[in-house]
């Protein structure tokens, strides 16, 4: 790849120290030169590609040279805040679907953050490890077993390393609860619960204006999300979005890294929640041609995960049914336990907590195990989207791939925790019949070490 | 069975309206006799019994006129509560274990409270309907499928009703939920959750003198439900405690009455949890002998049921750790849901909730939607346990055998919830293989009406 260099701390990583040069086992070229940035390629410049846009021209250490988006609106909004921000305009691709090879062919891109559809996560990634770029990719990463094993396969034929780009692991309640794990507060772990609980029917349906409701179009009709998202609610029967629950649960658990997931078995509701949404919208109704469709999708989907060490696993999938977010974590050890959300935090921890058998409020718990990077960067972080986790995510992914060294979330996390999209799947479709995982690593599991999500740069 | 007869209402049911003499499909002796009293006999008077003769004591159409324990102690107080509230002195039994069958020779008992361990329920509850007594049994009703069907086939042979006691059907919160589900609040019900989450450490071990904690002793040497029930968690790795939960949610659901229980899978943690507390307990420790013992029951165990009308039920059971009580139900429907357990309470309701997307505080709810029983009731129930449901299952076990008709809960019921625990056994052992419900009502329950939960007698 030969463009690796090492680069001028801005204020972000002020006090870290210098750089140390990773161990790479797969012969890439070492960190050097100290007087550039890190060259970023952003396939996919939408809405959620223009926010780690956003928070990246906010960063003094990196240029954004090349965008790509086969929508010419979409690069015009992207070229713009380029612009604005003070970098001079990157070089655009999007003239067809595969335009985004071109991207991957420049030299002048170290590293890329790939933000399309689903299903081009894996096509793009793949692409990108093979052109030797750095490689960011948004959540879920995967939506096949075999895409999941693309993305373990070319990374280890490429040596390039991929991150998967959950910014739920940098919630602070969640990164807080992580130090707990880390701290031994609740004991050896036992069970946990995470999900992805979120009224998306306004996402799923729009105009075709607006990005977020005022109609029960989509796909061709669809804009933003609506435009590919919705149909996957129409042709799968799965939990096909695992990530923003399962992501911080596997970091607490070690998955990949002494531990990893065994098998799961899913369950589905019928699914109402779509057709229902249709029907009753004003722009909707009985006679609308989407009323006619038959939704795959059920509206709440269970399913339930055996670990390696022995622990249990619920997420859970509800996004078709009005409903408040929540995410519904609950980390749970021989000696005590947290349930926490968007709204409702508490915890008990035996011989801790104030009162016996009672929770405790968390306030206080959240705030002494307060994460080193929120105490260090929370005023930055929380001039970025999602109450900040967008910053952490973002500088994790530039600290990384600046020094072109493995990821806070790998492409094993990555490929693990997408296949809980066909493995969810197909138990279902096989009445709640157990599917194992692979084994991405290849039993490396026994071996790797945790990362050490514990450190205050990055 | 010849006895029964019709009862003077008292200030309990005064306002309730002449009895009804049910359809008796089995053909029973009817109603007659409006001047006697229910004959109760008490099986089993531990700690759990005698709370049962408690309220039945306070109720002026109820005589107790027998009981048997094994425990001479036990039967010692049982007498002295049923002289004290002005009765004579009942029938003894419990010369051994089979004296049971003694008491229900006895034509001065019209009806049967079974609490006695788990592994006589169903050879108590067989006989007792055998014998044609209205048989009231605690729960879990039974420990194997085979039990499940010889509770439905002996009632179905002989006629004779069965109510499983399951009190938390009674609980003010549920009931006001149950109110809202049979209102249409949540809409077309979509997904349930329940379970048992109660840290029983300090009853599964004690001292041998005392009935909760001071010890790590159980079986021989253990007191009260050490003595039998801490031996199924050393056997059994399954939810071996499923209706406190299941109940309240499969009168929702309408189990066996326009629906059905499908199939489920389990998962289990490891079990840690009692190890931990004899070797932490000052009178425990790395060499107590209970320390070498292997506990075959994960500490936290989730099952998953499909329903015949395509929701799912999520059953929790948390019994071997440290945390706060809760039966963690969760109610979920297309227009929303709530979750709601000892110490949360929430709501949220499209349309009709004070904000969009956020929690309802559900204290207006509750009072809004507060059930007949309670507002009739719930000043006497207060003096009975439990926060009143003892009153509550007391009241509709006492009520039904009156009338001699179907309980709210009945041998299906019983069947079905239980059915739970043999089930999710299986089902752990098997790597979370799914596990078919034998359907219990052989059919029936496509045209089987629902019990009408919401009157206000009982």
């Amino acid at each position: 790849m030969g463009t690796r260099r090492n680069f001028i701390k801005n204020s972000l990583i002020a006090g870290v120290g210098t750089a140390i040069i990773p161990s790479n086992t797969f012969g890439l070229g070492s960190i050097a030169n100290a007087s550039t940035k890190l060259r970023v390629g952003m396939i996919g410049v939408g809405l959620r590609g223009t926010n780690h846009l956003d928070n990246l021209l906010l960063r003094n250490d990196v240029l954004i040279t090349a965008i790509c988006d086969v929508d010419q609106n979409r690069i015009d909004i992207a070229q713009k805040r380029i612009e604005k921000a003070g970098q001079k305009k990157a070089k655009v691709f999007g003239a067809n679907d595969l335009d985004y090879r071109n991207l991957l062919d420049l030299k002048e891109v170290d590293a890329v953050v790939i933000a399309t559809p689903w299903l081009w996560h894996v096509r793009m990634s793949k692409d990108a490890m093979l052109a030797r770029k750095y490689t960011g990719v948004e959540v879920s990463a995967a939506n096949t077993l075999e895409e999941c094993w693309d993305l373990v396969n070319t990374h280890e034929q490429t040596g390039t390393h991929l991150m998967i780009l959950e910014n739920v692991n940098y919630r602070r309640d969640v990164l807080a609860v992580l130090n707990m794990v880390k701290q031994n507060v609740f004991g050896e772990l036992l069970h946990f619960r995470c999900g992805y609980q979120h009224d998306l029917r306004g996402v799923k349906f729009n105009d075709g204006k607006q990005p977020y409701g005022g109609g029960v179009e989509f796909g061709e009709k669809g804009l933003s999300e609506a435009h590919w998202r919705t149909q996957h609610s129409l042709m799968q029967n799965a939990d096909t979005y695992p990530t923003h629950g399962l992501g911080p649960i596997a970091a607490m658990a070690n998955i990949n890294a002494g531990n990893r997931f065994l098998s799961l078995t899913s369950h589905a509701t019928k699914a109402r929640g779509l057709h229902q949404y249709i029907v009753n919208h004003p722009n909707g109704g009985e006679n609308h041609p989407n009323a006619k469709l038959k939704w795959k999708q059920g509206d709440v989907i269970t399913t339930t995960i055996d670990t390696a060490n022995g622990e249990t696993i619920i997420i859970t999938h509800d996004c078709n049914s009005p409903r408040p977010y929540s995410l519904g974590f609950r980390v749970q050890g021989t000696n005590g336990l947290t349930e926490f959300d968007y709204h409702t935090k508490r915890i008990y921890v035996e011989g801790k907590s104030k009162k016996h058998d009672e929770w405790d409020n968390m306030d206080q718990w959240l705030k002494d195990y307060d994460h080193p990077l929120w105490k260090k960067y929370g005023s930055e972080a929380t001039q970025a989207g999602h109450g900040g986790i967008d910053f952490y995510v973002m500088n994790a992914f530039v600290e990384s791939a600046k020094q072109n060294i493995a990821p806070p979330m790998d492409a094993y996390d990555a490929a693990a925790w997408s296949a809980v999209t066909p493995l969810s799947e197909r138990s279902i479709e096989n009445n709640g019949e157990p599917q194992d995982f692979p084994d991405f690593t290849r039993g490396m599991w026994i071996n790797r070490k945790p990362y050490d999500w514990m450190k205050d740069t990055f």
